[in-house]
């Protein structure tokens, strides 16, 4: 072990929450950056698209910051890069199907000529900056899925990523744990290993065996057509259905904008082996009997504006469902999601389809570790220190439950927080202070210009709308020359509420002859009292708080 | 079966949806209405308190309606009560706990002393109008719940109600499955039956396991304090956890006001046995020692202001979560409030409690019958027509595909909808016609004053914010006096934002100015062009679409 070298580990996000994984690891004079992506919006951050990580504190050692290494090509874990790029613009290292999805996403930003994109194979190690960096295989819902291992002066750092142990993967290898164990046996100093699937016993099912259920609806539906929606990236799930579809002689088109787009790539790449031209466009289909084809879909969440959604509600240019339909959803709804979900099955059965879902049948599966996998994990690593990663609190606190299941001390087991810094030195890891860290929310163009003061105004906005009251005052006489006007929006149907309106008018004009009969002409004084007795007025009548808005102006 | 005689089935909630059951049956000069329900507001129906059904056809028809019939005391049966008998007052019927909760609801409205509530017992025949009205024992998870059997010249229909069936009840007796057998002997002519847990293959497990499991978690525990949160009206868990507490030497309180209520009343009813005083204020509880101590509190949804949230966020008055605690979840999410129920988790264990929940033990059993019981119903009664409710589409869906299992012809089963008339008569059951159906929704004080057109409003609000543009013309001399001014909430952090607001001014200005000068002195025209301007320059420099508010005063 060297001398007085510390290293940091600084998560920036991905920890007390699901989503924005990034991860900063700060080695001497070198910043190397794991994972880059975003989380989405709660449904209290109204009008916000995205949410990214406050990487504040990397700007500021912007010199320090070598590379940003990724583990796999999902949103929460790429999808903050073009942000990110605009600020630190470094290298990044990814696998060919990672690199591949970024740079969809770097062109959509006019990035991508002004990014250096290395690529990576499992197995290869790279030294950036002073610090050799590997890529070990692991199996997770996208493929070419990797685990980094940091080579340092104070032993090995490894960090999972996103996996699943799959003994029998769809293509590809197995998760090479064997390298696991040799670094192991080497001696890992800490491994940080991702919590999802933390509360959950047992094993994750094999990808393959959604390819059996495939087959079965295959099977049992020959007069049908046959519509699967699942997440755009999930290149396995694809090839299973192009298999199934190519075994039952159907052709096969694909909807959806990210579907096509991952499509594409994954075909270029080679991700996917498409049999006998069995993949066609979606115009194309139509010349084949409907039970001769299949749609693969977006919209397994049922998002509003996804392909799937657009079918079940009649919205679609080109896919109409009927009764001849069989639907599969194959994903489970992310928490959250759930309403949405149902909403599209029902409208789908409403039109007469058979939809195939959830617990009925075994078209979905994890592509994250149960707890079996996460014990073998720690149980072949022997880290000297641990740290979950990739969760919320419970999640985080069940894994360590789980590590010291397998013997690690309790005093060894780090549950960190965004911004919070773990320190490794000769002498061993301990918390050692904090930079800032944070979300930052993206609507629209505009990257964090709305805060808390914002989402505060949306909110009470949303529950009980607006009223505005405006008036014109000559200053030179202390008088009201024009207004008061009322304005509502999202209170009550003004229409059906004229007495209510005509109340509000009076209160407002009894408070600012009050106020300038009292001699007051200090104008948030005068907004003050407006303010307060029409909000109490309207309390009292209709048990709302409506944002009261006073504007004065002066001739 | 008596000639011309015809039956009106009117669902007015229920179907296609979870929440605001409430059925009107039209029998020759009478109607009675079975159940009157809220459903609680989805996400999108912003700042609204609750749902109910819309009524004005039983109003239109005031004079037929004779009587409320309730099935039990759960919200989305009796919630409606207090807005129906203000426009019709009729008698309420149910059973004894049913109506306990029911006056409740009634002194908080202020209209218990104007309302007829006439208490039945399980097993008896009332006529009410020319209807002989019975109710049935079954199992739920609330006491007292009853399934509906109308005597018509046209044979029995019967209604289930929510029901499961329990062999080992926690008290009382199990379903009354003889008599539901004896009315199949005699010929149901039509079956309604609850289809909640349609899609769940199997039967559903006792209330009794959950005794079971609190047992094992006191025993497991000895040195902790226990606090358990659940439904306030699940009487027979509440049950269980004070014999728990009484057989390993605790004492128990309550916390949170509906639970405190519903204690109150079970108590007084006899639905709850308090054996050895072990029920005390949550005052006195402080006396004891932790391990001796046991909290039951409302908050298992993770709402906001229940009692185990504030626990949880470190809010309430008497209870502080601290690492000697076990707080046990003894509820499932309902869909939508994941979210939210693992918040308080999270912050649960971030306090250092252990929580126990979801899958993690059987603190939990549903209410509500799954196919095997449903199936049992279905073949037990033997009904001619059959139509499945209280269910979101895809589960009247799956019960009509069970019905159709146990033999029931596909022609013989109604999917219905709200304001869809069902008519039986002596030639027998077909849909015939449809009445006004819908939902009113209830904002504070207000009932129906906010409809489409101000949810509208509030999500535009809600999702991007709001400028307001006020100027003062002088209309003699065509030209402005003061303003334009622009004021905005909900848009962006204006001190960060004055560049773009000062663009708005200008833009507005320009507007302004080109109509003054056009010769327009059309306000609407005018506040169209300003609108416009803003709007088309706001999406080209933020992408956002903020609602646009020009007013215009004259003096």
């Amino acid at each position: 072990m060297a001398k007085n070298k510390k290293i940091k580990i600084i998560p920036l996000g991905g920890l007390n929450e699901i989503g924005k994984n990034l991860t900063a690891f700060e080695f001497d004079k070198d910043i190397i950056v794991l994972d880059c992506g975003i989380a989405f919006p709660d449904e209290e951050m109204l009008g916000v698209d995205l949410v990214i990580p406050d990487i504040s504190y990397l700007i500021k050692n912007k010199d320090k910051v070598k590379a940003v290494v990724l583990t796999h090509g999902h949103e929460d874990h790429i999808g903050s890069l073009p942000y990110f790029l605009k600020e630190i613009n470094v290298p990044v290292y990814g696998t060919r199907l990672t690199l591949g999805l970024v740079e969809l996403k770097l062109k959509e930003h006019n990035l991508l000529s002004e990014t250096t994109l290395n690529k990576v194979y499992p197995g290869d190690k790279v030294k950036i900056g002073q610090t050799v960096v590997e890529f070990i295989r692991t199996n997770h819902s996208i493929a070419d899925s990797v685990a980094i291992a940091f080579h340092t002066p104070l032993g090995i750092i490894l960090h999972t990523g996103d996996f699943k142990i799959d003994t029998t993967p769809v293509t590809g290898d197995m998760i090479d744990l064997a390298r696991f164990g040799e670094l192991g046996n080497k001696g890992i100093t800490l491994l940080m290993s991702e919590s999802t699937n933390a509360e959950r016993p047992g094993f994750t099912m094999s990808e393959s065996t959604v390819g059996h259920s495939f087959n079965d609806i295959f099977k049992q539906n020959p007069t049908k057509r046959i519509i699967i929606a699942t997440f755009a990236s999930n290149i396995h799930r694809v090839q299973q259905i192009l298999d199934a579809a190519d075994k039952y002689g159907r052709k096969v088109a694909v909807s959806g904008r990210s579907m096509e787009n991952v499509v594409k790539v994954a075909t270029e790449l080679g991700y996917l082996n498409i049999p006998n031209k069995v993949l066609v466009d979606l115009d194309s289909l139509s010349k084949y009997n409907k039970e001769h084809t299949v749609i693969i879909t977006t919209g397994s969440q049922g998002e509003p504006m996804s392909a799937l959604h657009r079918m079940a509600f009649s919205d679609h240019k080109k896919v109409e469902i009927k009764e001849e339909d069989v639907v599969v959803i194959s994903a489970n709804p992310i928490p959250g999601n759930e309403k949405l979900v149902f909403r599209v099955i029902n409208e789908l059965f409403r039109k007469g389809a058979k939809v195939i879902y959830e617990s009925l049948a075994e078209v979905h599966v994890s592509g994250h570790a149960c707890q079996e996998e996460l014990k073998l994990i720690l149980g072949i690593t022997k880290p000297k220190y641990f740290m979950p990663v990739h969760g919320e609190y419970r999640h985080l606190m069940h894994h360590s439950q789980l590590a010291q299941d397998v013997g690690i001390p309790k005093e060894n087991i780090f549950i960190s927080q965004i911004g919070k810094v773990l320190e490794l030195s000769d002498s061993g890891a301990k918390f050692n202070g904090s930079v800032p860290s944070g979300r930052v929310f993206v609507d629209g163009l505009g990257v964090g210009d709305v805060g808390n003061i914002v989402i505060r105004d949306r909110k009470h906005l949303s529950q009980d709308g607006l009223i505005v009251i405006v008036l014109t005052l000559d200053p030179a006489k202390n008088e009201v020359v024009a207004g008061p006007d009322i304005i509502s929006r999202g209170f009550v149907y003004v229409r059906e509420s004229e007495d209510l309106m005509e109340q509000v008018k009076e209160i407002s004009k009894q408070a600012i002859s009050d106020c300038l009969i009292g001699g007051t002409v200090d104008w948030s004084t005068l907004k003050n009292e407006i303010k307060n007795s029409v909000t109490n007025y309207l309390l009292h009548e209709t048990n709302r708080r409506p944002m009261i808005l006073p504007v004065i102006m002066e001739i």
